[in-house]
């Protein structure tokens, strides 16, 4: 690196630093690949995430091979890309370096923070070890190991209120990623579970669906949602609309003015953008992200771009600033490599715009709602088009083949491969906690 | 559980609870599958492990979910066996109990102590934290780590020194964890890893197997002790002999009197048995294990018995007790349950008489040394017959499966699945120091 840096000087505006290895980093990276530019990748893991099957893992369905590649493996056949397991904590715009945990200093011509989000409790941060949510691999083992032994405590409760709150799973927040969650859940009860104990019957667990709003899967338009709403009770689920959190502890929740017992909590309510606004001291929108311009550049900073979840880029045409998916990092990762080309060829750049093909979310085994430019589905065609959407988008052949044969067994047999309880056994700290202290990269 | 404690009494001897469900406990729990005795199968865990195959989820190859099932699914069937998730931690020979740290005590007519063993540092516990052993997941995830992560540190190190350090692996002990550890990662840096990193050559990695002895896999006989030396030589193992380690610390090793520097050490030297002796102040052997009677059964207590790792056995005609591996735990399991069905019948119980169909060690992806009755194989035959014989003793369906294809993915591709790094980014509490804390149910 040292001597990366010393050159730097003489390679005029070579040198692309990428932070974060996630949809939108990725794809700048991939689209950088074996140009005349040299690329060097950050991220804190040495994984890509593919994170819309993260609840499958939490839910004991998937293992976390089977949605992570490592990244310096997908980029292994550009040369161009140097990839480095290392998490950033500063940038300094006046000598256009970034400062590392592992105390080195990289320069760079120009910049892409592509750093993510994480989830936020809206300044209860208290509420974190109670109510951990859904961002990282490590995450997914934290949910995973309290979910298998909430069943396992209740089998050795005698106490039946204490039995009752081990079996009673809240979910905060009817998004995609808690009604995917919720779902699942439902269906480890109720399904996968439902034969292997003999002291409790896992099928009489209760599983919530809580959000502020007034309906599930929001996003969506009306009739999808209330589709979305029928499986989710059709699993057993139950959905508390218009039930706001007032206060999370071990013992449970007061949700829409009433105290529920439960052992098991889970937060997918909100999320908030990791901190490379502050890095530059940028303007960014309430949830933390970066206020770009229509290229993506961060104001006043003509090569440093923001993208997917820590960019808030308003269409023209739009009032709302584009959610925070996958689609819309990948493509925004596509164009500021474009943008980055184009000033070296010194062409001018293009205002981003994004194609929206649509968004789907999956219910269960067999159900899912996609609304594809219009065209909508529900129930059993929704779900295939998930499925197979969603192993189309994977990261690597090989996961491609085992995630299909691993939801094939899934589906012929209720089963679920990866009922695994590891790491601690009294949650000391959570990943939510420790995620705070080594943040995105 | 209250009330079947309170019933013990009226069932005439029929409670029998089994402490470990390793390759012992679990057959144990097999045989009396559906009998008219009342099991109770008690783990720290809630899966079965196939821990010959540990070392390939500490190498990347595997993902935990292929070599672990969920204990109450393996026995769901049985509807006589209740499973607890609990870790054992005393036992009242007067009252016939024993005290979990779940704070509840259960009755016993018959009890069998198979909690197997833990690495053993010779006294030196110091060690653990900078060369962990290989024993549960939760150290294959540890393991896991430190290899992908020391490849990483030295990609992003300038200094050839500490470069050198952070790319020296140091196994100690060369029986099979230890020699197959040493394969595994000499093929890691060798083949799998070589085109991904752009600063340093992974095949430069040096891979140390050392071990105070005089030759690799000793429990072998002579001849296929030299071939998995040469084996293991032709994958650029290094093999220090009659080495005796004086020193481990964060910089590396003392070793045959020299200093090797080197930021990954393994321990694989040795083990010890689990504190089931003393529960209950039996005589152990030196390394822990209870010295059984011929009926496995504890010297004064002929309703409790220790099997697999916890039991010190010695056949008449031998001079040596049976060795700690998978077939003598599994057939001292069988034995134990029909001892225990012998006694209610009013027959004899018989001795313990182990039947040795042999052993099998594999080195790296195509060879392997196996001992059949006398007859001998190694090289790729050798490999062959320890594939089949790994896959055919696999717990569930659909492990074999997923094993099958995971390892013909990385014949072909010479490619690992699971090259992921997770939990803690800093090294704060090892597998080993955990496993201390909370120790063998």
């Amino acid at each position: 690196m040292q001597n990366r840096q010393d050159n730097a000087g003489d390679k005029t505006h070579r040198q692309v630093v990428i932070v974060g290895a996630g949809f939108g980093g990725l794809q700048t990276a991939k689209t950088l690949a074996n140009t005349e530019v040299d690329v060097t990748l950050i991220d804190r893991h040495n994984y890509h995430l593919f994170q819309p099957l993260l609840y499958q893992v939490a839910t004991a369905a998937l293992t976390p091979a089977e949605i992570a590649s490592p990244i310096r493996h997908v980029v292994r056949d550009a040369k161009n890309v140097t990839v480095f397991m290392d998490t950033v904590e500063n940038v300094d715009t006046k000598t256009r370096t970034i400062g590392t945990k592992g105390a080195r200093r990289l320069s760079y011509d120009y910049l892409i923070l592509a750093t993510g989000a994480r989830h936020s409790y809206f300044g209860k941060n208290e509420w974190a070890s109670d109510a951990p949510g859904l961002k990282t691999i490590d995450d997914a083992f934290e949910l995973r190991r309290r979910i298998l032994t909430a069943f396992e405590k209740a089998e050795m409760e005698n106490d039946p209120e204490k039995r009752k709150a081990w079996l009673t799973f809240i979910i905060v927040g009817a998004g995609p990623t808690g009604a995917e969650l919720a779902g699942a859940i439902a269906e480890l009860a109720r399904r996968s579970l439902v034969f292997d104990f003999r002291h409790i019957k896992p099928d009489s667990a209760r599983i919530i669906l809580a959000d502020a709003g007034s309906r599930v899967l929001s996003r969506f338009n009306g009739k999808l949602s209330t589709r979305a709403h029928k499986h989710l009770e059709d699993l057993g689920v139950e959905i508390a609309l218009n039930a706001r959190v007032d206060h999370v502890d071990a013992g449970g929740v007061d949700i829409g003015g009433r105290n529920i017992a439960a052992r098991t909590v889970i937060w997918a309510a909100g999320v908030e953008a990791s901190p490379a606004g502050k890095w530059l001291a940028a303007d960014t929108d309430k949830t933390g992200r970066i206020i770009v311009k229509d290229d993506l550049s961060v104001p006043g900073h003509p090569h440093i771009f923001a993208i997917g979840d820590t960019a808030s880029f308003t269409a023209k045409s739009e009032t709302q600033p584009l959610p925070g998916v996958a689609p819309v990092a990948k493509q925004m990762g596509k164009h500021v490599a474009q943008s980055i080309l184009a000033d070296r060829n010194g062409e001018k750049r293009r205002a981003f715009r994004y194609h929206d093909h649509g968004s789907m979310a999956t219910i269960g085994r067999d159900k899912a709602i996609a609304d594809i430019n219009g065209f909508r589905f529900s129930g059993f065609p929704g779900w295939l088009l998930w499925s197979f959407a969603h192993i189309y988008f994977l990261v690597g052949f090989r996961n491609r083949i085992t995630i299909g044969l691993s939801w094939l067994w899934s589906y012929l047999t209720w089963q679920r491969g990866v009922r695994l309880i590891t790491g601690v056994n009294e949650p000391v700290q959570t990943a939510q906690q420790k995620s705070k202290t080594s943040r995105a990269a």
